[in-house]
């Protein structure tokens, strides 16, 4: 399947959730067996030679890819949720929304020191949740972090939030 | 692996999310890409020769599983979630919580009738959310609907809150 074909099957939903966002549903793609198939596939052979040795998702639609992934890699995987949320020690982290500020978590005794660690959600839009999960990580001195997602909003310009030593590769990308 | 071996691997923690809460910790099995796998192989050995369809998450600790069983037996992942978070027409369900109710949805156009769904979530302890979902799934009429935990609380008598013809299964049960 080329992108375009993988872009045919993700369904935009205009003005959700509120008028002007053009938003990209990808519940579309994962009820498809074959199109499941594919993005696993994919993200397999995009890291099957990275040593990754954890898959970090991003709650609550980076829990869908990111263990599977995981498991096809032979690595573990970690969910970082929102505040209040693990029930054990946490390191935290927080960033500014369009009103306030978020906190999220990870398990302590989540990452060893030196493990390659592969972040993952559906989408890049402004790469504020994505980057604080980097700096999330780098608690845990981890020797390498790739950042993965499904859908790359392109003129949102979400790269720009991250470190130049971070590598980012996404599935799909629109131009606007 | 032996159900208890798996057990000493769920992470026991008092007083969460209150005081008098023994909370079973299953981000302590992910972590662990042997048990990763290993959940992944039972699970696929559980249901692989029922024909199943579509496997439907339950949000968001419901989606970590689901997909990769999905994956696992050429299904789709369908996933089902709180109020307001699903962008396209939706069925909605409600239940009743220690204090008010709660609402789950799932998109109009998920599963075809006939389909065989396979419902799963991390934990089954009173069995609300769950029941709720099922009652969701016959709107459908599916052909069959099978539930799957992966871990279920026995002496809080979930199974109670389904009908006879919905066939339950858990991996890791506690007497108490």
């Amino acid at each position: 399947m080329t992108m375009e074909e993988l872009k045919n099957c993700v369904r935009n939903v205009p003005d959700f959730p509120i008028k002007g966002i053009q938003f990209k549903d990808v519940t579309t793609l994962f009820k498809n067996p074959q199109i499941l198939r594919e993005l696993s596939n994919r993200l397999y052979e995009m890291y099957r030679d990275k040593n990754i040795t954890k898959v970090v998702g991003i709650e609550s639609r980076g829990f869908i890819m990111g263990p599977l992934l995981a498991d096809r890699l032979g690595a573990g995987f970690i969910p970082v949720r929102k505040a209040g949320k693990l029930p054990a020690a946490v390191f935290e982290e927080t960033y500014g929304k369009e009103y306030g500020t978020d906190r999220i978590e990870v398990h302590q005794d989540a990452i060893e020191t030196g493990e390659t660690v592969l972040l993952h959600d559906d989408l890049l839009a402004t790469g504020g949740t994505m980057a604080a999960t980097v700096r999330l990580m780098r608690k845990f001195n981890p020797k390498n972090i790739y950042v993965n997602c499904l859908i790359e909003l392109e003129d949102l310009k979400g790269r720009a939030a991250f470190d130049p030593d971070i590598r980012i590769d996404s599935l799909i990308r629109y131009a606007i």
